[in-house]
């Protein structure tokens, strides 16, 4: 164990890149995805199923905890590790992304953004500082800048706007950082990440690469992607973003995505990754396997004995036939969205340490090519 | 392991009496607890997580699963412990209790009772001959027979019919299961119980049970109780209606009920109970604990550190703070009703635990009301 957040750049292949970040709590490896437990819980999943399932890093979400239950309450308890019953390191986004697409009543202004809690249309104000603040009294390891995250498209007049505003809040976000340091609310191998804007312009993205990278943080994310673009668009934004950040930080896509998302941001130099999506598909009836996406729904699996994803270490994935999901789906039981949402996390978690072992062995874009083929039908099941 | 279904009363300590059932699949600690497994899941729990918490034997409902996914699909697929995951006992009820229930326009003669399903509308007919060979393709360990249940209050005349319907229809059913463990759709390890019915009638209740002892069941179930009677009525009936039963066959209390009703029922000699109570107070937000029953959306749990009960050895019950749970409730979050119902099958189990070593030992009176006394704030939780 460190008392301070390092990134080692452990081996490059093509653009793909193997890492690990050593934190005080542990380390992550990376390419990483880091599983979305909003309201502090991975819904329907026990902790122990993360860490078994290879799981180094969840994400836990400041607009949700500061609303609910609020970030002083969970520091009193002890810190949302505690709170949550969970020892690895957790990233905390900001709340700007939240703020936008899920409170009432938005105002913003170069101060901060004033807004309705969704839950009880309680007021609520987020500044640069007060995100920081509030991240450090949930305790995460990484935090996040407060940023200012617009719906595309978007004019390139109000992208700039809002690129900007976001790179005045990095400042102020590393300033109170380093006010909570000196205070010791925060600890030395706590990191702030500074977030990259800019919509799909180059010469936005790139401006706010440069301005992010002059503070000097200790990671970089691209955000305002992943919000309704191609996913060539994404990938295009994201490979372009990435060549104006330096070799030796993290860089961490935000909300992406789907398997062959994932493969190929990791192809272009992406790290991190967080997203809903295997929760949310297996509260829903979708699973993720290594021969592609199923639809647990679909009258096909009513009688099949054979279980989820021979090829997935995962017990809800091997240990349960594709029946029984079927029935448990139709019939809306809790184990359904459990079992499900613990096979497609654990199949995320087999998928990156598939990428992790190809970039080790230098065979990375073979194992690419053979891996999309292989997940192919991935939106092929109805 | 027996090839055979085998009760031995090992002890007597006033009323209450501990034995252990023999079966196939293997023994059954009496008095036993039987978490309700309506859909084939006990709701929002792993079969491991029952098992660790010294569940012997879990129930299923023939209604429920002769509707989804259908007898004859468990059947093809396996039989039901294959199905959900389960190698212990499963106890199977006759549909009856449900369909008097759940179902809508029902006609009920001496042949059966015909009703449309509640979950699509479609008609389906049980007959006592339906009854056993649905359980047979489901492979249920303990099957009962199909019969009248009637709500109360009711007139003497109306119970009569329905005993003495009922009574014909455990008459049926054991020639069915016979001629099902004569064409090998039953195996020998298998047992059918009978059901006394009689509401709160002494006289009908000893009709019943003399009439079914006749039939020289497996076991008896007392049925019709826990259907809105006061609680001294049932404990009454309870008490007279042992009376007519044979000491050395296992007595099943049906649909009973809160820890203390399960205290009290076994003081007067019942051995086998099933309830939702533990599951479904879980998903509403209640926890049984060896201090009595805590709601959890209360909000002076909002900032308790402390876990649920630091009584009881279940992981659910003593790694999370009560705040968190009460969080977790408050958000809708799907692992609150996962812990909650966790905990709780977990308290029933300790308290079955409890019950058979007070027994064990000679000291249940003592045991019995020390421990109602601990549990006496069950209903003061608001």
């Amino acid at each position: 164990m460190t008392d301070r957040f390092a990134f080692a750049l452990l081996k490059t292949d093509g653009g793909a890149r193997l890492g690990q970040i050593a934190t005080p709590r542990g380390r992550i490896r990376t390419p990483a995805f880091m599983p979305v437990g909003t309201a502090a819980t991975v819904k329907a999943l026990y902790t122990d199923q993360l860490e078994a399932a290879g799981t180094d890093i969840v994400l836990a979400n400041t607009y949700h905890l500061m609303l609910r239950p609020g970030a002083e309450r969970v520091a009193r308890l002890g810190g949302l590790h505690r709170f949550m019953r969970w020892k690895r390191p957790i990233i905390t986004d900001s709340g700007g992304f939240q703020v936008m697409s899920l409170a009432r009543l938005r105002t913003i202004s170069d101060t901060g953004v004033t807004f309705q809690s969704h839950i009880d249309g309680s007021t609520h104000t987020l500044t640069p500082e007060r995100a920081v603040a509030i991240q450090c009294l949930l305790g995460s390891d990484i935090q996040m800048q407060l940023d200012e995250c617009i719906a595309l498209p978007a004019s390139t007049a109000a992208t700039h706007v809002a690129v900007e505003r976001s790179l005045a809040w990095a400042a102020r976000c590393k300033a109170e950082f380093a006010r909570q340091l000196d205070s010791g609310a925060a600890r030395p191998g706590q990191a702030l990440f500074g977030i990259v804007q800019g919509g799909i312009d180059p010469s936005l993205r790139q401006q706010s690469a440069d301005a992010l990278v002059k503070l000097d943080l200790k990671g970089y994310a691209i955000g305002g992607l992943a919000v309704g673009e191609t996913q060539q668009a994404m990938l295009d934004t994201l490979a372009f973003t990435l060549r104006w950040l330096p070799a030796d930080k993290p860089r961490y896509l935000m909300g992406v995505g789907t398997p062959i998302d994932l493969i190929d941001s990791v192809e272009r130099g992406a790290d991190m990754f967080d997203c809903v999506m295997p929760t949310r598909s297996g509260r829903h009836g979708l699973a993720f396997t290594w021969t592609g996406k199923v639809n647990l729904k679909n009258a096909r699996h009513a009688e099949d004995g054979a279980p989820l994803d021979p090829a997935s270490p995962c017990p809800a994935a091997q240990e349960y036939s594709r029946a029984y999901l079927h029935h448990l789906v139709k019939a809306g039981e809790l184990l359904g969205a459990m079992l499900l949402s613990w096979a497609n996390v654990a199949f995320y978690q087999q998928l990156m340490e598939a990428m992790r072992a190809a970039i080790a062995e230098g065979r990375f874009a073979a194992w690419a090519a053979q891996t999309k083929a292989r997940l192919g039908n991935t939106r092929n099941d109805p």
